[in-house]
C-alpha cells in the first residue's frame, strides 16, 4: 500500500472555531470511514486525549479513541496494539517530546507506527511535541534566538518515520530559527521544517508537503551549504553558516523534499493531489 | 578619494573589557591621527556622547568630540559643520532611529555626511539606532517573530549612505528575521543585514563587508527570490517567500555585497585588506 501521510503540526491548532487542520486530517484518514487512534503520552493533562476524541468525532470521523499509554508497560498492551493495527490514522498530542521518546521508544507501539506508516498507508499526525517526535532526529530541547550558537540544541532519536527532515514547532512564537540551524549544521543532510502555531505540513507518500493553517512554515534547505564552523565552535560561540536556502511557505504552498523545490500557493493548488 | 567605510554595529558593543569593534573603528579612522566626531542625537541620555569621547580617547584616537545635535536648528551650527568637515570618522550612537531621521534628515549635517562618505573617504559608524539609520531604507520599527507577516515592519527614509542593504540590529536578541524578510519582500533589491549585539559589519569602499564581534551577522539575499505573496497579503497575514539565500557570518567571515558571495573566516582572513 505504500507510505501514509506524515503530518507535523506547529502546536496550538484551532480545535473549535475553524479547525481546518484537524478537519483535513480526518478527511485524509477517510472521513466517515476513518478510525483514528489518539496517543496522549506527551501530555501531563489526562483529559487531553478525550478532548481530541470529541473534536475528531465532531468533525465526522468514523471512530476516534484515545489510548491511555503513559508508561512503557502500556506499550505492550494487546488492546492498544489491536487498535493501532486497525487504525487509519494516529494523532500524537502535544506536551513533552521526551515523554514520547522515553515512553514509546523501542516498544511494540513504536515498531507498529513505523511499520504501518511505511508499508501500510497509516497516516500519522502530531502536534507540538507530537510533531517534533515524528522524525528520526528529534529536537529534544534548546534555547531561543534566531542565530545559531554551539550547543544551543539537544537532539535525540525520535519515532523515525522520516530521515529527510528535522521538525521544529511553535517556530515563530518561540523564535527557533537559531536552534534549527544549529541542528542542521551538525549534518546538513535533512532539511529543517519550522512550523508556526496553527500550521501543518501534510507530507504525502512522495515526500511532497503542502501547507495548511494560519501561520507559516519555514523550510531551511542546507543542501548547498558551503561552510559551517560547527566543527570548531565552542559552547555558546556564534556559528558561521554559509549558503542556506530559505523558504517561508503559507497556506497552499508546497515543497518537494526530494527535489528541494518550493511552489507558491496558486501553482501548488493547480497541481496538488491533496 | 572615494568612499569611506560604512560600519553598522548591532548595539550593546563592548566598551570597556574588550572593545574590539570600537578599537578597530579607531584604527580604520587613522589611530593616533584620527579625528572622530560623535553624533549622540538618537539618545535621550545626554551623557552618551561624552561616554564615547572617553572610550575613543582611551583607545588612542587623536581626537574625539561629541556634537550636541538635538534639534534641527543645531544641524546648521557652523562649529558642528566645521568639525564634521574635518573629521576622519563619525560615530552615531544608539537610541531611537526616528530621532535621527527627524532631526538630521534633509539638513546640512545629513548632506555633509553623505557627500563626505561617498567622495571624501569619511568613515561612518553607527550602533543600534545609529546602524539602522545608515542605509537609504531604514527600519523605523516593527514587531518581533521569525516569520514574516504583512505590515509588521515600517520603513522610513534613512541617512542614505547605501542603497544596497537594509540593516537591522539587536537581531538575535530581539528576534527580527521576520521583520527583515518583510522589509525585503516589498522589493527584493537590497540585501538584508541582521546584526547581533556586539557585532559589526565593516563595509569597505568596494561593498565588501567583514564581520567583527562576538555574535553573528545574518545576511538575507533575496536576489533569487522566486515568489512573494506580499502584494496580496492583508494585515497580519503570514507572507509566503520562496528561495531566499541565508548566510550566518561570524568573526572574520566576509560577504561581497555586489557579487552576493560569502567567504568563511579563514579564507576571508587570507584575502582581506581590512
Amino acid at each position: 500500500m505504500g507510505r501514509g501521510y506524515i503530518i507535523p503540526i506547529g502546536g496550538a491548532e484551532e480545535r473549535l472555531r475553524d479547525p481546518a487542520i484537524l478537519e483535513r486530517f480526518v478527511a485524509v484518514c477517510g472521513g466517515p470511514e476513518a478510525r483514528i487512534a489518539i496517543i496522549p503520552t506527551a501530555s501531563s493533562e489526562r483529559r487531553t486525549g478525550n478532548g481530541y476524541e470529541r473534536v475528531f468525532r465532531g468533525l465526522g470521523a468514523g471512530a476516534a479513541r484515545s489510548l491511555p499509554i503513559y508508561d512503557r508497560r502500556d506499550c505492550g498492551d494487546r488492546r492498544f496494539l489491536r487498535r493501532l493495527e486497525r487504525a487509519d490514522g494516529v494523532f500524537l498530542t502535544g506536551g513533552n517530546q521526551l515523554k514520547l521518546s522515553t515512553t514509546i521508544g523501542g516498544t511494540q507501539v513504536a515498531d507498529m507506527l513505523r511499520r504501518r506508516n511505511a508499508e501500510d498507508g497509516l497516516h500519522v499526525a502530531g502536534t507540538s511535541a507530537g510533531a517534533a517526535f515524528l522524525s528520526e532526529h528529534m529536537i529534544a530541547f534548546g534555547e531561543e534566538g534566531s542565530t545559531p550558537r554551539a550547543h544551543m540544541v539537544t537532539l535525540a532519536p525520535g519515532l523515525g518515520l522520516t530521515h529527510t527532515a528535522i521538525i521544529d514547532q511553535h517556530f515563530r512564537q518561540r523564535d527557533r530559527l537559531g536552534r534549527l540551524l544549529t541542528a542542521l549544521a551538525y549534518n546538513p543532510r535533512p532539511i529543517g521544517i519550522g512550523l508556526d502555531e496553527d500550521t501543518a505540513a501534510f507530507i504525502d507518500p512522495h515526500d511532497r508537503l503542502v501547507v495548511h493553517g494560519s501561520g507559516a512554515i519555514t523550510i531551511v534547505d542546507p543542501s548547498e551549504l558551503a561552510f559551517s564552523s560547527m566543527d570548531s565552535a565552542r559552547q555558546d560561540d556564534a556559528v558561521c553558516v554559509l549558503d542556506v536556502r530559505l523558504h517561508i511557505l503559507t497556506e497552499g504552498a508546497a515543497y518537494d523534499i526530494g527535489a528541494r523545490r518550493a511552489t507558491p500557493p496558486a501553482q501548488a493548488r493547480e497541481t496538488a493531489a491533496s
